[in-house]
């Protein structure tokens, strides 16, 4: 199959298409992967989807709904499935509607799936792949590190002075960000499953850690983590009193292994929001996969005052812990910057890891500085 | 005086490009102000000037220069001079050769200087004023500071850590920051008078603090500053001995007295590059005008190691040192964060002081992240 190059850039604007409608599930799809799906022919959309919840019909069952396939094109964000889940396999009905092309974004990491283009294969049906692939990969970056790693994707969330301190050496934090930043991080949290605090936190502050947005509708539930294996936690807490979901862990449990046993429990991703110790224990560990700072325009110095980074520091530059720059945006009078593991220059993957982002085409104009990102968009009703 | 929509825009045009013209001199006119001249009739640019360098003709002149302006309208980023300096007044030029209207972006902040608009007014010519004068503002900060203030403009400038460390804990610093944001560091110095750092920077690093890359072409000169209370520095120090200019304070100056004498020498503007406790004084003293931070992707840690801002620490946070995000780069790997004091929104000034900059207008696509700094391109032969 050869295509135009008009035909080319048709094609990607309708899989830009299939993943921006892949993203209307960002808050009601897990623990699935969103995806997205659009049927063309001749230059004509037919039918398009997405899959809304797990248990719903797949985007490409939805798609195929209502319209005459024979001979079309469909474009979706992942490999459609070959297997019977909680849905019949996508791959029957692709075949039964009689499709002749199916251009696909991304495989499916997911080691139950797969097998999906293999089959359309077999059936006659022409099976580009590839086309975007690094927007759909960072769209799906929780899911596909969880099942690909059998750990849950850990995001690193602080809010902290420009001098990275995340209080004052009083302990004052409560004020550092703007209420716009703390908004920000609400949002954050109604992606990810779990909210993971040390018991340092929960003693100073008792938070109440929870998603309360109300903008995640999805099957799977949330809880919060509490990494007290000082056992300094006291019984009153919020978090163990106010009838939410609390996973509270007071034995000296190793970082990797517990993040295994997460994963055992059916949490895909994980938001750390601290104290410093948790996060410089992780950012030590490299067991993180994407950090976002809220940084505030104000120092406050002090040695003594808990950092975004603890212990007694790094010797020599060659071993310290570098990170990746994504994207900057402004949020109120504060940054926000997104950060991924590994070095190199702002928002160019390496594309070796699954999920790896890219340089973001969303601003064309200001290749340096990408905003805003692709998540926590307010979910339309 | 009144004018369309039509020709507003067009005048704001042309006032853009008389700033345009203006910064060609970044690099020559010190101790002047930059100035650019445009000269228009029927929607026609007659002519048009940019002041070199302190001596020789000012940018009103360079325009006037081989056009016939009678009846015409000039456009000019300051205020038309009225004082014999070391060139005639330009009002009377002005006036003779018979312009109709002069319309400035902002008045001479100079106490020598004034009047040019009111005498322009007497002669019966049309002098509206302040268009594009946050711009006018921005582009010529530090000369406005200098001359209203009688002090140096003060640029902090650091290269650290994402959290806010200068250095480990063993004091490695040279290469925190990129290659590409040390070229950009070097190209600052090329706008300032002086540089300025403590003795214990000397003392660590021995650096040379020179301005190399030999851009500026200005009659003013420019020196190195070395604070240097404790009187720390060998006298072996590459700054003492290599023959370029030092001013070596060993006395226990007022950070505020210092600044003054400094403007009596003639420097009107200051970068300083550190080390920590130099930084921190003038932050907690707020005698600094602009802060440029060079932000590595990368944590090291260290109660002990040297930070943006040291000492004992702020214990409240309502007594913050808080400033106003103006505009973030990227550079090389790195993000360069441009401060102003004071606080607010990013890029969104409080317009009350001289050189108070607004929001950067030069990417309306992306309001909320200005990039790049209108400073620092590097000039053209």
């Amino acid at each position: 199959m050869t295509f135009s190059p008009r035909t080319i850039a048709l094609v990607e604007d309708l899989m830009r298409h299939a993943l921006d409608l892949a993203a209307r599930g960002r808050y009601s799809v897990s623990p699935n992967p969103m995806v997205g799906c659009v049927i063309v022919r001749d230059g004509n959309v037919i039918g398009e989807g997405w899959h809304h919840r797990a248990g719903e019909p797949h985007a490409e069952i939805e798609a195929l709904r209502g319209c005459d396939a024979r001979g079309a094109t469909m474009i979706v964000t992942l490999e459609p499935c070959a297997h019977h889940g909680r849905t019949p396999p996508c791959v029957d009905a692709i075949i039964d509607a009689g499709v002749a092309h199916v251009v696909v974004a991304m495989r499916d990491p997911h080691d139950k799936a797969g097998g999906g283009i293999e089959k359309l294969r077999e059936a006659g049906i022409e099976v580009p792949t590839g086309l975007l692939e690094t927007e759909a990969r960072r769209l799906n970056e929780t899911f596909i590190h969880a099942v690909t790693r059998r750990r849950p994707f850990v995001l690193l969330k602080a809010g902290m002075t420009l001098d990275g301190k995340l209080a004052t050496v009083t302990g004052e934090s409560q004020w550092i960000t703007s209420e716009a930043s703390r908004e920000k991080s609400l949002a954050l949290r109604e992606e990810y499953d779990a909210i993971l605090v040390g018991g340092g936190t929960v003693r100073a502050d008792n938070p109440r850690l929870t998603r309360r947005l109300g903008w995640n509708t999805s099957a799977a539930g949330w809880t919060r983590v509490i990494l007290d294996r000082s056992s300094v936690v006291s019984p009153n807490a919020t978090v163990l009193t106010d009838g939410g979901p609390t996973i509270h862990i007071t034995r000296d449990a190793d970082l990797d292994e517990l993040l295994a046993g997460l994963y055992g429990q059916g949490i895909h991703s994980v938001i750390v929001e601290g104290g410093s110790n948790v996060l410089s224990e992780f950012i030590s560990r490299g067991l993180w996969q994407k950090m976002i700072l809220f940084v505030a325009p104000m120092v406050v110095g002090g040695a003594k005052a808990p950092s975004i980074f603890s212990g007694d520091g790094i010797a020599s530059l060659t071993d310290a812990n570098r990170f990746r720059f994504d994207c900057i945006e402004t949020v109120g009078e504060d940054l926000m910057i997104t950060l991924y593991p590994g070095s190199g220059e702002l928002g160019v993957g390496s594309g070796s890891e699954p999920g790896t982002p890219a340089r973001s085409t969303a601003h064309p104009s200001t290749p340096n500085v990408s905003s805003p990102t692709p998540h926590s968009p307010k979910p339309t009703p």
